[in-house]
């Protein structure tokens, strides 16, 4: 793996799965990994969970961090194949890329969907170019239309609560040197699958879709029942959901769910729009149920889900936070490993 | 002591100055007590000395450190309980509390009033809030009503100047392992007490009283002669102030003062307004006499002061600047001492 | 060597730039040498090379670094003496700069030109106040009137690439202890001159001379043909170019040319102004001929140079960037040594 980009550069989910509960059990275990490299934060957008724990991770692995908001403390990139550049940007990514990777071995970058132009967001030119013409690897911490450390981080969080990556803890496993196995057909015993549920909600702005995306990215290399739920208009791009069912029904999709992951994305087919608020989609205990509940955060109370739900125990949002640490610890340590 | 947020926090004055002063003769003697542990600050407001004083007080003891400048590179945060969030804030405070918490050890935080609503400033929504929903120490790096590292640093610099806690250098303390003793009639031999005076001083914005109110709070503590002094509708909150005298003649205040602390404030009863610039109130060379100056920076020169009190040798700006170091270091000593 | 302000402080440019070179060779060589010490880098403007550069530096030197915006997360600078501060700034820099060290044992500031005010730039308040008033040392990342660290990563750019530094490298070196001679004669046998030329190139916007006046500075310590060429109208100040040439026909001043520095800068004489685009002044392949390209970055595409030479072999731009790491570990280096 040279760069973590989506979900895809992930070889076994169950065997990353697995590696990171065993640093988070032991967060500093690796700390001579990382001495004497260096990861540099950019962020083209805001950040708290991400900026946070990105940094807290690389310290735990012994790095060095640099941290820059590059939007307004460096200079307005250019992404065109030859631009005259005349106008409001001042560099160009080729060139920002090759520097920026002169100063640091793993670069990590932030920059969300714009959502006014589809072809625009889905090429990725934040992402894309930075890993056209970095030298060192690249890490996304939210592009356009993935966001694979949360997606990484809500995986480990099924599975300590006995979603689908459970089996990594299973007694077979214990004797086995390798932490995971194949990605599928591990149900231990006639243990019926999770029902996993990704359901909209509602919310004032017009958010992204790469949370989502990355989702279901990851749910799909699972060995679970999952369903999405949205009302109609809000479909995600066919080509990221495939072949997972779509209940247009939100209370039919929840029954009996094990989770329920709820989330706000703007329209895909009318690009970034916001088609209407549907207050009625807001998760309530009473939809939850027995499931438990998920979100990436930040999340808006009382709009996209209740004070009940957040404030019971069936709320996995802060184990899910405090995830995000070990999975970007987990790719870190991936990437530092294949340096040696 | 799980947080630091105000001068109560503080069990002994004269035991804190002590170790504070040895701490600024030995920076880095406790290097190895923070090694692994994470100090996170978050400025909801500009900080120039707290931002740079309070990172290198946790680089002395061998911490690491994050800094976010919640404002721009964060979320919007909701504080109130039950709230629809369909308005302007993303994130509620239970949420970035108890997220942030798992990414370091101790949290710092600075957020100002915003003077224009008493009761709102009085709730200390910000700090309150961290200190309700955070699981680790919070530290306040000036909040609404408070800016006790400030006032730590004052004492220390009081201390050094044979201020009220000059006993603690005191030859029977020599022979003595505790490096301080009770708070109260500590005199040596027949030594009067030092005079302090704190003095409103012009400035041409509302400024506000946090700064002051831990001042007094702290000189409450000492055995000195105290006073405050400024013009008629600038009082303090008279929760804060108790019994200490109120001079309104400034310069019958300030006759045979051995320091005097100058500093503006708004309004408390017409809430966080400037009644007037009186500019006869600025502190002058003839005032002061042979008192030392105090002020806890930025100052306008010519303003608050004038020219020839900052750059003579009775100014102790520069000092009490580098004592909020030490002060802010004895405060994380202690929170991380508590922690083994 | 107490601060770091201009070209004119390097006692040897070819000792510096060999010691430069060797420090790339092996970056963390002297990992002791900071051990304890901490860098605080001041902007009050953008930075991207510099800011992680620099970063990079210290810590290959093992220093502890702060990064502080100072324009929005400090406070309004004065810099008058005497002046009334009722307007807006909040604090005088006399106490920012003895304040700020207190906190670190080297402080770098960057601090453009505004372009407005000939007399105020060449001033250089910020730079020339942090210079009167620090009491540790001061390292220029970018003034009003000078780059010296850009410079400085030029020449080791140049002795890379075989221009007059390439002494240092020569056979007779290689049994002296010094890395370095006298700065003048010092050609090995009948090896012509290299021709060096600084070019003007157009530009949107109006941009200041700090690039331009330290390359000219540092290439009048040269040994070397020396040329700059712009259009007539954007002479830089003749009391930094002195003797050196000037050829107001581009293509004649490039012609047999070694290595070619394009940049723009605004008038001088008519200051800070735009005077006109000039478009066949944009550097090309054609005109550059067999030379090296040389740019302190950040670049405008196709305004400055077209893409052909910044996509070719010719381009040294990244290496320079590469550089800037050396160049500034060489100077913290040099500061460091002499705390001892």
């Amino acid at each position: 793996m040279k760069n973590y980009f989506s979900i895809q550069d992930i070889d076994s989910l169950p065997d990353w799965v697995s590696e990171a509960r065993q640093l988070k059990g032991s967060p500093t275990s690796q700390k001579q990994l990382g001495v004497g490299k260096t990861l540099c934060l950019l962020f083209f957008n805001n950040s708290l969970r991400t900026r946070l724990s990105t940094q807290k991770a690389a310290m735990n692995l012994g790095m060095e961090v640099m941290v820059m908001n590059f939007g307004n403390e460096g200079w307005a990139l250019e992404y065109g194949d030859g631009t005259v550049m005349d106008q409001g940007t001042s560099e160009h990514i080729k060139e920002a890329a090759q520097v920026v990777s002169q100063y640091c071995d793993i670069v990590a970058i932030r920059a969300f969907a714009g959502l006014k132009d589809k072809a625009k967001d889905e090429a990725e030119e934040v992402l894309n170019g930075f890993i056209s013409y970095a030298s060192v690897s690249v890490v996304n911490m939210e592009s356009s239309i993935g966001h694979p450390l949360q997606a990484l981080a809500d995986a480990i969080t099924l599975a300590e609560h006995q979603g689908p990556n459970r089996e990594t803890d299973s007694q077979e496993n214990k004797t086995d040197d390798k932490p995971g196995k194949s990605e599928q057909g591990q149900q231990s015993g006639a243990r019926r699958k999770p029902k996993i549920v990704l359901s909209w909600a509602p919310h004032p702005k017009a958010l992204p879709h790469a949370v989502a995306n990355s989702f279901v990215e990851m749910m799909r290399r699972q060995d679970a029942e999952f369903v999405i739920t949205h009302p109609k208009g809000y479909e995600l791009n066919p080509e990221i959901t495939g072949d997972v069912p779509i209940e247009y029904n939100q209370k039919k999709a929840c029954e009996n769910a094990d989770f329920v992951y709820a989330k706000n994305w703007s329209s895909y087919s009318d690009y970034g729009k916001v088609l209407h608020q549907n207050s009625d989609w807001m998760m309530t205990q009473e939809k939850l149920g027995a499931a438990k509940f998920m979100h990436c955060l930040p999340v808006r109370r009382n709009v996209v889900v209740e004070d009940a739900v957040l404030d019971s125990g069936q709320s996995l949002v802060i184990e899910q936070a405090n995830n995000r640490t070990y999975a970007a610890q987990v790719v870190l340590k991936k990437l530092l490993e294949n340096m040696r």
